[in-house]
């Protein structure tokens, strides 16, 4: 099988964890250590958030001041370099020698006219005083939300398109190669308004979790895994009669709603790959990997 | 033809600009207009160096001071992504619309043996009081020397040995995939010390023209280009009398003796290249990259 699995932000970087080097290494060495018996029976593509990475290379940014903050799609594609290098290497240790894996930048197609334009609300980088939001506001062209008692700059989050690297990916993929790929839901590019013609930068978020739909689709994978840090998608969360879904069809799930701050975006998602392609997605945890992925564990979403 | 182009430090940020995101760019943008009809004529590997891009990466680690200052072979895996995202970017907005392109991050292997580790010669990152590096130097093991009347840290320049993607590219070559790879001479990486047998990155510098070297060697090239702001290689440079050599074969270029920082190891991984294929390496100038690769501008160092 085809397997494609989007490594949710909690894989890498756990809330209230220090953001160091060390603590993003041990935790992609344990979610490699899931993935690996995955990757000897399956060809494997693996996504992955970059929400805390870009974060703090915002931060960066902000606390050096001899050069203008770089946009974000240029850090966007920093995460893809760091994140994607430290999966490849803890991924390469738990493989057969003879396996071959890559990681690819990714850039993925928006829409300018994508409606998400016209309502920010992907929070990202610092937070800021009411007199420096406006300040940079005014400067940079930025968004700016409350977020607490502070402001912090919110940019779109449009629908992902189409991946310019597809072609490779597959080629890729075909010779079983483990590709490492649409990082932090690929880099936003759209052509440019001027009628040039030529793609550039957009400072944007694409979710992770649709990238990856596209993705899968594009690849025609035989299943779409969704890892998160939960079992998988629960029915009155948080309640005493809360349940785990083990199984359900789109139109079932359409009948219930899930929180679009966590289980709602990646609901929508495999609900999409299902309908699109009649084969099989699944939401649940890393640990249970495998299990997820031969169907018996997490939540699957069946056509 | 298979082309191998390393591009040098200056065809992406010259020496004195201000190292904004956009200067980066039109500098790529200038870059890939010199490359787009190489490209047309040839399959076409591209690497790139990233001095001063890691350098400023480190000056930005160094102003945030919240989390530790990150490694430095996560850092070159930052500018891989940064730098091959720009490339491939503005090369795609100037080849024909169905030529297929990628950017792979690569891990380079240097031997923890090799003699450069015990002499480290590479300045990288900030410069500090000698204070500041004493206390550096004993919190992080780090190794600093003099810089004019500053101190800054140095690492080593190993050689390179294996590149741990290059199947990947070979496939991707073969489907006439324009690959940006290698840069910044690879991200370095050694089998740990400790017997495991595990991969992990190593804080130095591998060369970016021996790493290309390397890697055109490994993809069989016809052809390795080292593109730099110089028309090619000089006798007597900087004298009455200096003349471009146009044409020389190793031992020719062996009677003299080139400046260990400017073409001292251009011209040797040239002739490296060259003895152990028997095939043609050119140094020169990114404005005739055309010429150079058809053999009828810069230095051409044949068998």
């Amino acid at each position: 099988m085809l397997v494609v699995v989007a490594l949710g932000g909690n894989a890498l970087l756990q809330r209230g964890q220090a953001m160091t080097a060390e603590m993003q290494r041990m935790n992609i060495r344990t979610a490699c250590a899931a993935l690996a018996p995955v990757a000897e029976e399956h060809q494997l593509v693996i996504s992955h958030g970059n929400g805390p990475q870009v974060g703090l290379l915002a931060l960066k940014e902000q606390a050096y001041s001899d050069v203008d903050a770089y946009p974000l799609d240029i850090l966007d594609a920093q995460t893809e370099g760091m994140i994607g290098y430290m999966v490849e290497q803890e991924l390469g240790n738990v493989l057969p020698e003879d396996r071959p894996f890559a990681s690819l930048l990714t850039m993925i197609e928006v829409d300018p006219a994508d409606p998400a334009f016209a309502d920010p609300t992907k929070f990202v980088g610092p937070v800021y005083d009411k007199e420096q939001a406006d300040v940079l506001a005014g400067e940079k062209a930025w968004v700016f939300k409350q977020d607490g008692d502070k402001w912090r700059r919110v940019v779109a989050s449009p629908a992902p398109k189409r991946i310019f690297e597809i072609e490779p990916v597959k080629w890729l993929v075909e010779m079983n190669t483990v590709v490492v790929c649409a990082g932090g839901g690929g880099i936003p590019t759209a052509f440019a308004a001027d009628g040039s013609g030529a793609l550039e930068g957009v400072e944007a978020v694409i979710d992770k979790d649709w990238a990856s739909e596209l993705l899968a689709r594009d690849l025609g994978a035989d299943v779409y895994v969704m890892a998160t840090d939960t079992d998988g998608v629960y029915l009155d969360w948080g309640t005493p009669s809360q349940r785990l879904i083990d199984r359900a069809t789109p139109a079932e799930l359409a009948q219930h709603a899930f929180p679009a701050g966590s289980m709602g975006p990646k609901v929508d998602a495999a609900c999409h790959f299902v309908l699109k392609t009649g084969k099989r997605a699944a939401i649940g945890g890393l640990k249970d990997i495998l299990e997820i992925v031969a169907g018996t564990a997490g939540t699957q979403v069946v056509a």
